[in-house]
């Protein structure tokens, strides 16, 4: 099948990327508004995109009910900085709840049973659950097209970590094994990481 | 643990990167430079960024054998295109040969045993037995940093894509159990997608 992106719905277009990248991994983000209005939303358009600087990027998109910009991106917007929490396997269901898509004035962290942890540099709170916490400071919000509802890529800087001891294997390995985390595919999908392939990289042949 | 990741190694802020933020889909990406001469390299900063338009996010990072930028995001600044194509588990041996720091002059399509098919909108070939293929025109490199080796985050919109029979659902679906993709861990470590979990999104409560 050829496709000219342009050419197809954009149902479809969200159906083939979504099921084509994969698997994906999952950015709980944690903002506030202007008012101090904490939200928190997961995406799974998110990825490390530098370790130096550590940088993390994630794209918010729109709501599919009224078409109007995520809480999320309003905030970052707002305020400039986010936290990505990790969702783990345990955390799966919360995470799920905190998908729907809700009036602004709802706090996603009570209506899913979640304790915010202040952070340390950045005034969003964090998931207390979640074991490994990345506090950002928006450095882009890229508006990705021409159309008012044109994809944006949100860049932020690493500014914080917090690790869970739990989840450490010596000072700077994570144990998959106790993270447990999961990854998005397409629809109602996701993934454990338990079916594993270990291979080395080649030696490099320059320098 | 808490840590300023300014203040710990770029070895260390690399593995709990890499460790945290699993798993992460791999782009292939196949570019050439601007004499024609073709390059294969996987990239797990990596990931769709949008779907309305159509566009994927890579951060190519430095070779770490000298320091050098890798063929890759020299290619895409020399000629603004690149062809993101999807790594199955039958590939995985070639796509990890393909990771290998090798001198600009060599072609990774030979070296890993892969047949260059032509793109249709851009010039870089695509792998012919990948199953999915997205062409992509540059719209942005950014420099996430200040310095000399600060990441970049090369974004593309999407102008053309291929999906073989084979993979599809219908239309617009892709076949999971057909496409069998692989996610990308820390260290040598790589996952199948097949422990799966299936939570359908709650109803809007918006609109």
């Amino acid at each position: 099948m050829e496709l000219n992106p342009d050419e197809i719905p954009s149902t479809t277009r969200y159906k083939l990327l979504t099921g084509a990248i994969v698997p994906r991994p999952i950015g709980w983000i944690s903002t506030i508004n202007a008012a101090g209005q904490p939200n928190l939303a997961p995406f799974s358009y998110f990825n490390v995109i530098s370790s130096t600087p550590p940088t993390l990027i994630f794209g918010p998109g729109f709501r599919g009910a009224d078409g109007q910009p995520k809480d999320t991106l309003r905030n970052v917007e707002a305020t400039g900085e986010f936290v990505a929490n990790i969702v783990t396997e345990d955390l799966a269901e919360a995470m799920n709840l905190t998908a729907t898509e809700l009036p602004a004035e709802v706090d996603e962290f009570e209506l899913a049973g979640l304790t915010k942890a202040p952070a340390t540099v950045v005034r969003p709170p964090r998931v207390a659950e979640s074991p490994i916490h990345f506090e950002c400071r928006v450095t882009h919000v890229l508006t990705l097209g021409d159309e008012p509802k044109s994809g944006r890529a949100v860049i932020g800087r690493i500014v914080h970590i917090h690790v869970a001891e739990e989840v450490l294997l010596g000072t700077d390995k994570i144990d998959l094994e106790k993270l447990k985390p999961i990854g998005r595919l397409a629809g109602p999908g996701y993934c454990r990481v338990t079916d594993l392939i270990s291979m080395p990289r080649h030696p490099s042949q320059i320098g």
